[in-house]
């Protein structure tokens, strides 16, 4: 067996590619898994990725552009003639549509909506109005709605007249409206349980959940978590029925927001980083945070140049100086993340601090002597000076107290200012268990110079 | 207005306890958020959380169970009698039953299991036999199913018939069997659209998506990110229909996982960590990592006590050691957040390790210019001394380039042996840029001795 016969993905694709058939090409990617798909676009370059979403028909290109990652999908789009791409944006769900226009340049996106079938257009310029994490920005617009006065045998009537049309709407419920605004929900069950002349408002659920359009993800996420629901209506100021939330919409976006917060505690800011973007968008997005945290560590580093004298006369201190920096950070980290789990279960409250406060106490007591105790012994073995030991197992410990102390509690004092959690905690603890740290064992070792 | 106004609600939840009255308590529960719930839960001790619980019904005690974190509602039920405990578990779905018992000591979740419904004790020790992570773990097994010869009138008839009944089962689509096994699905819409004496086997979509019973969440998670159902049915090695995967079950999971993840990332490990648990635990399980960790932090900065005659001599290199180990560490974790999420995303597999070299190469050659050039700047100013801002700039240059290189690519290598990820690539990372980074500013600094 020759290696020519393992292709991978993206190397079959791009050569079904040359033969431009498009029944080749889309027989082919129905054979693979979506995440095979996503991997092999990653693959391509802009030019291939255009190639390949303008020869598929604009369902088919649409159902790629919603699987592949938001900032990819905004620089194939930006690649295209606006025909092409409002074709395939006609496709999409309305949802998508606005998170995809919102994200390419706004000269781009208006072109795009002006080649847009005329109600495809009116639905998305006025979805792409609510902020991203909101109701109103997170609902589709595909539904079904009837007014009250009808009966069942016209809705049953226009449902089977429209199987075609209504694919792409969420049919597991039908929505009723009079002239004032929304009334309720109408279950499929019902509408087969009831006779064909019963009037719409005989049948329809009145006591029903809705939320506001400007309802935000979090208002969305716990109502979720409460209701056993498929989707939810959404009511503009006026009463008026505008979308529906679904379920798996919201998850999603939990997801998402779950795997952005990893990255932002790394530093990765102002958007997701894939290493298919370009070199200079990557390392910017890097270095922002790093400039920030390398002035933070030099500030803290700082300490140490007041005490050259100590370290001149123990220059083994110099040795434990990283240690206890890290081992601070790592323990104080484990209570930020400790905090935002509890934050994101709901278990704790941001002006619970004091609380939290107290149940880290314990904590850092206990670990910070186990620690503590490791590391001066460690001292002490190595120099055969107990004083060492003493000064570095006692600086470790107290350090361990602060630094779960503060990992635990800033996370929700920085929430409770109204900011990210995620993104603050990491640099301002180091920098600041860092100069304790480095001001304790240097402090300690200069009052016990003399045995040391 | 005094304080006592404002209570909190678990402060009313204990008032309201204290009268006996599940009426009062249960209307109270009703007008909280699901969250509000969770966070009284945990401000209760054990004692008043088995208090409220068994003075509820058991449907009511069932729907808080199932909405706290599994660890707390496994202590709680260990706490009560086998006869409440039973009755509570009777009322939960079935995945939910099963999670929670395989997290009780065997001994009570048999003697539980002994004392429910034998239906659902016959379902529980099916499902309990699965790994948590397979569709056989995460399926329920509440579901209609209807034998291929019956009739549409038949189905609509026991629908009907059985409205309270089926409450608690999934009737978004009904399942068709025959005596060989699973046949197909059910729509509502086409039952709706068929004369009542249709056989089922005439309506039923037979060319429909089935998993195993031991798919894998992985694998689950890709199938509903390619296909938009509601869920999927489960079946056996004899092709029986045994469950149904729910799609919110699904990303529910995932994101459990990704929360677990950031647990573990810093370390906590051996399952999710509440304040409320007992202190030894919260210890123990945070200890265990920083234990290891500190023994790694000796092992790299033992290169430092190789230099001490360097480090005597210039002192001032014992301030830029721990900032030069601090910085490395954040770089490469960059990388490592980066490669994370791009595995998670499915656009890139472990083989790929040295296309994400080549990319992270660049990215950290840029970026360690950057920081090479502030951090010697920075070393320049404060000694006006060429040299020293040389030794240090270059030392993290090129360690920024090799930690890039380690966090991009060590969770593919990680991956690809079978291990997380997740939980090994901090430590390992940031050992070897430590051990780096200080063995390259001092060995520089030892070349350059004369000039310092």
């Amino acid at each position: 067996m020759s290696m020519n016969e393992v292709k991978r993905p993206w190397e079959r694709l791009l050569d079904l590619l040359e033969t431009r058939n498009p029944d080749l090409v889309r027989a082919y990617l129905n054979s693979l898994k979506s995440e095979e798909i996503v991997r092999s676009i990653s693959h391509m370059d802009l030019h291939e990725q255009r190639l390949l979403l303008t020869l598929l028909s604009p369902e088919d290109a649409a159902d790629i552009i919603e699987d592949i990652p938001e900032a990819q999908a905004a620089s194939i789009i930006e690649t295209m003639k606006v025909k092409e791409a409002a074709a395939i944006l006609n496709e999409m769900e309305s949802d998508d549509q606005a998170d995809l226009l919102s994200g390419l340049r706004p000269e781009n996106a208006e072109a795009i909506i002006k080649r847009m079938k005329p109600e495809e257009a009116a639905d998305v310029k006025n979805l792409i109005q609510y902020k991203p994490e909101t109701a109103g920005g997170l609902m589709i617009t595909e539904f079904l709605t009837y007014h009250e006065n009808e009966f069942v045998g016209e809705v049953v009537n226009d449902l089977r007249e429209n199987v075609e049309k209504y694919k792409k709407y969420n049919v597991q419920y039908l929505y009723v409206t009079a002239d004032e605004g929304f009334v309720g929900v109408l279950q499929m069950k019902d509408l087969l349980m009831s006779k064909i002349n019963t009037r719409l408002s005989e049948i329809v659920i009145r006591d029903t959940f809705t939320v506001q359009d400007s309802t935000t993800l979090d208002g969305l996420i716990s109502f979720f978590d409460k209701y056993d629901f498929y989707g939810v209506p959404v009511l503009n100021d006026k009463h008026q029925l505008v979308g529906v939330v679904l379920r798996k919409h919201i998850l999603e976006a939990k997801n998402e927001r779950a795997s952005i917060d990893l990255l932002s505690t790394q530093g990765i800011v102002g958007g997701e980083e894939l290493r298919t973007m370009p070199l200079l968008i990557r390392s910017k997005r890097r270095l922002s945070w790093l400039s920030i945290n390398i002035l933070l560590n030099i500030m803290a580093a700082s300490v140490i140049a007041f005490y050259q004298e100590t370290l001149s006369a123990v220059i083994a201190l110099a040795v434990f100086l990283p240690i206890i920096s890290d081992m601070s950070g790592c323990s104080g980290n484990q209570a930020v993340a400790v905090s935002m789990r509890e934050l994101s279960l709901g278990v704790v409250k941001p002006y619970e601090a004091m609380r939290v406060w107290l149940q880290e106490i314990s904590v850092g007591l206990l670990n910070g002597l186990a620690l503590g105790i490791l590391i001066g012994l460690a001292a002490y073995l190595w120099k055969e000076n107990i004083y060492l030991g003493l000064v570095v197992g006692g600086a470790l410990s107290i350090n361990t107290v602060l630094a779960v102390s503060l990992g635990g509690t800033l996370p929700l004092i920085i929430k409770k200012f109204g900011f990210d959690p995620a993104l603050a905690s990491g640099p301002v603890l180091t920098t600041i268990t860092d100069m304790a740290g480095f001001f304790m064992t240097l402090s300690l070792a200069s009052l016990m110079l003399a045995k040391l």
